[in-house]
């Protein structure tokens, strides 16, 4: 079995999703590899005692920003004969010539809670607070508003800009149920979502299962689904609102059409 | 200004990340410096347009997995003596060495709707549903549940959890107001959040303003405060479970803590 060590003087995270990016190219079992974190890691003597425990046929992969623990991770290492992936130094030393500045190795520094940190967090309570349309009162205060049936992917798209400071409400689109007018006087801040008959009468099913109904109901029905799809797109016409049809999407590839419409918009997201 | 190119046949996400860490090392202001994203790039034919533009004194970073292609921006970008960070060549060949797999060189593999995907997607959205003690259904579902008076970040908490496939419901501590008794058959499951009077009062002094309240109110009153948070570790000690000061924590560092809290205690998550 691989074993990845991870050696960040923060939490490693940064390390764990390049690694993921990696490991996800390879078909293999899980129990083919696996992956362990060492966070805050800050002083040589732990480094020893981290590296000890090092057998020679892991890899070891860091994100020191402190040039000196990071040099001697490598000594240590060769020693053994592990090998080391340095995320970090390379790209720091490229920005220090190109920035002319010195970098801080200071640990951590990304979590800084800054203006930016509390940005985040009050963008994902506004997308709790204003999730399903349950208060019409944030359209004022939203970048975006999200509309669409239901499984269209509206609450997780919606905490995902959150994570990038984006306020977004969303608004469930249903059948017979009149939209609140003030949805049409922020009319530029609007993305309709849609799907596909097949695709949203599977997750139906998948929903109604997890809640615990075994037969099908109005909610899965194929000739239902359409029809509130028409009914839905109609209404994201008469918006005059892109639409983004979800099948077969990520999470993060919908968000990046949403920025990218709503920048073209000429909105400051 | 610097200007940093990401070329990724994905969205660039993780490119992104390892640069961000990176550049807040240095103490510099906004505008000396720029990250453009190149998504989605999967052809020579899109290489050669992106690096058309880049300029000598620019840096790319690229996250390609296709080893061609990766070698093909390092291949223009030298006769134009522009540096190229590749973060993914050097661990793809590693892990191949090492697990004896061909990498499948798919692009964007890691965004694959699988299992993993739905799995997270429902945990976001369970984290949404029973935010702020809703619903108290979600009690016996939930695979952690947070205690805390009000701005002791149970939500961004719940949603950072989520994102790693946990399923949260977080319940608030308020003064004379009496938790439901089955959170008392659930207490394995439960962490208690706790707060310093200091940075509650002004935490909610901001959280008031942004509400435009613009005069004190026994929210923010600092005994007030200290009565609430004795009250909530009264409560917490009556259930034994444990809590975490989450001052001058990061959401991220009050998650690690949770998570190897509950790792300890034999839950698997």
């Amino acid at each position: 079995m691989l074993t990845v060590h991870i050696i960040s003087d923060s939490i490693g995270n940064t390390a764990k999703d390049v690694v993921d990016a990696a490991l996800v190219q390879f078909s293999y079992s899980d129990d083919s590899y696996k992956i362990l974190k060492n966070s805050n890691v800050g002083t040589k003597d732990k480094i020893e005692s981290i590296l000890a425990n090092i057998e020679k046929d892991d890899i070891i992969v860091q994100t020191l920003v402190d040039k000196e623990l990071a040099s001697y991770v490598k000594e240590l290492a060769k020693i053994k004969g592990i090998v080391v992936i340095d995320l970090l130094t390379d790209i720091l030393n490229i920005f220090e010539e190109k920035l002319k500045v010195k970098p801080e190795n200071n640990p951590g520094l990304i979590r800084k809670m800054g203006a930016e940190y509390f940005k985040r967090v009050d963008a994902l309570e506004f997308a709790v607070k204003y999730d399903d349309g349950k208060d019409i009162n944030g359209l004022k205060e939203a970048d975006i508003i999200i509309l669409g049936v239901s499984r269209t992917s509206k609450t997780p798209l919606s905490l995902y800009l959150a994570n990038r400071n984006i306020k977004v409400m969303n608004v469930p689109i249903v059948q017979d149920l009149i939209l609140p007018e003030q949805l049409y006087e922020v009319k530029r801040k609007i993305i309709g979502l849609t799907n596909s008959v097949e695709q949203l009468n599977k997750l139906r099913g998948e929903r109604l299962k997890a809640l615990g109904v075994d037969h099908g109901t109005d909610y899965t029905d194929e000739v239902q689904i359409f029809e509130e799809l028409e009914y839905a797109m109609d209404i994201m016409e008469k918006m005059g609102c892109p639409v983004i049809d979800v099948q077969n999407k990520a999470i993060e590839e919908t968000a990046e059409l949403v920025i990218n419409i709503m920048r073209e918009r000429g909105l400051e997201i």
